[in-house]
């Protein structure tokens, strides 16, 4: 069986903002079933989730990873159906998370995929707040903020698919949890549905010291707990707040992401305050994965884990899907469904 | 018995740079020596010390400790003799340190002093090396940064009495120590002297990006530990150049203490780099004092542990020497000699 299928290759480094022509789709032929090598799986993959951290693998800088090649699949964590397997461990039917990347399906070595359960939770949320995310989410408030009862910890991008899980994880450990979030919508949602005590709009706020008032007026008794995902003004608000002892997990800081200064102006507080920060990323902490994993999913599974997605309709969709998130346009997960036309 | 000596107080608070005028010496009546309460101790300074903290003393805001009241005696350590005491564990003749602030005498709760051996090292290094600032630096290098062979140490003002003892114990560790200081005297004076491997002189960097490109050919292989006691483009030169999961202790910010903008551009470093930091009061850490005095005292007794002292003659000198030590004028140790007109 040969197929046709589409994939989005990097054409081009964005120079500040990512655009349109970044990317480039192409029609791809899938090597015959055949010829898959022993340990091999075909998949077919039906979501692909978009994450912040993509735009810094667009960029030639030196970072944590290896930049994406140009003219090659555009990296992605993707979930599907197992089409055809010469691995033991899968077999045709099952479902599957990889990195698969920007495309319509895709071979992997088995030990690369992780079969989860389409039955147990709707495929998408593997992606989500039983994926990656979660997991990022699970491993700052556990192991970095290590979060406890009475304490007050601030999430930014809350609406987001990381900061949403973040938020739910702190509220189950008793914490009081205020959100920054881009908009009323996205404030309304983390409060009224995901159960947060407060959430800033920061689009709201004129002004630097206006959005300082603000935080400080949601986090009346400072910020014992920091999960940033944002960074720039929005981090320089939280540091402002920050209490003595103050924990910092520095998960993103997407407002730089596109290469616009971002400039902190507040980060003496880190020393007066005594505070800790640390960078991280999820995917240098494995260890962790099958234990986050599990309390996750469990979560899920017994409704005390929510999370909204934004889900974009076939591949072509994925260039703009990409360019709105970074901008703050998507309500929880970003998703794209893929075309089901193998 | 009664002494009349003269003492310093907080005459207003600084708006910007810190000026003569904040301070108003005063003529002050000891209390008669029969009057002292049991467990009190009547100590003649001889030296005060200058440390950048105080600064942030003088201001109202809200940091880790009160502010400095007005037209009180100014805070600081102090070194001297014992003229009387009702406490048990010194006798007249004893050296000790203490908190008796700008005064050239004053009287303390004997448990709030520390005897000193004033055979076994000169007095004055119990205030530099062998006390505050070198306690705070073996916390750093040990406690929070773990240095081990082989690792790229900088420390920013690397001349001064914390700077220069952080460096030299990172040389005992085996690291290679780089480090930051204004001025060729200074930065001579830690790589001839005090053994640091290399020194970049940020008073000859003519903007941000020379500062950085300075510290990157100092540090070819990046940089494992950062001892940061000067924050603003020293802090963003040396974030710039950090390696996967470098460590950060933050000790001192002073190039934002007279209240100027240090807006900081390279804090993504922190999460690209997988950093951790921590800010620190070592007055805070009072648990680990015994044992790095004794190693600090050994090392010095040795000659493996220097530090060179500037030296101000009489209390009137103060105000300014503590002007000059913001302004980075003094070389090692800033200290007052005070006048011994008991």
């Amino acid at each position: 069986m040969t197929a046709i299928y589409q994939r989005i290759v990097l054409a081009s480094r964005p120079r500040g903002k990512v655009s349109i022509e970044n990317f480039r789709s192409e029609t791809a032929v899938q090597t015959p079933v055949a010829a898959l090598r022993a340990d091999e799986v075909l998949v077919r993959n039906l979501y692909l989730s978009l994450d912040p951290y993509m735009r810094g693998r667009m960029s030639a800088a030196k970072s944590y990873a290896a930049p994406q090649p140009l003219d090659q699949t555009m990296i992605g964590t993707t979930a599907g159906v197992v089409i055809a397997s010469g691995y033991a461990g899968l077999k045709p039917g099952d479902h599957v998370t990889g990195r698969l990347g920007w495309a319509e399906m895709g071979v992997a070595s088995g030990a690369d995929l992780l079969k989860v359960d389409a039955d147990a939770l709707p495929l998408s949320t593997y992606l989500g707040a039983v994926g990656m995310p979660g997991v990022a989410a699970w491993y700052g408030v556990n192991r970095i903020l290590n979060a406890r009862p009475g304490q007050t910890l601030v999430v930014s991008a809350a609406a987001g698919a990381v900061g949403s899980v973040v938020g739910q994880l702190a509220r189950l450990k008793g914490c009081r949890v205020v959100g920054i979030a881009g908009g009323a919508r996205k404030c309304e949602y983390v409060t009224d549905q995901l159960g947060f005590d407060a959430c800033v709009d920061y689009k709201q706020a004129r002004s630097a010291e206006a959005l300082l008032s603000s935080v400080r007026a949601a986090a009346p008794d400072g910020i014992d707990l920091l999960f940033e995902n944002v960074g720039s003004d929005v981090l320089d608000a939280s540091l402002a707040c920050l209490n003595p002892y103050a924990k910092v997990a520095l998960c993103g800081m997407v407002a730089g992401y596109n290469g616009a200064a971002q400039p902190l102006h507040n980060a003496g507080k880190l020393l007066t305050m005594r505070a800790s920060l640390q960078g991280f990323i999820i995917t240098e902490h494995m260890e962790i994965w099958p234990q986050a994993l599990a309390e996750l999913a469990h979560l899920a599974q017994n409704g005390q884990l929510a999370c909204h997605e934004t889900i974009a309709q076939g591949l072509s969709a994925a260039p703009q899907a990409f360019i709105d998130m970074l901008d703050g346009r998507n309500l929880g997960k970003q998703l794209v469904q893929l075309h089901k036309n193998l």
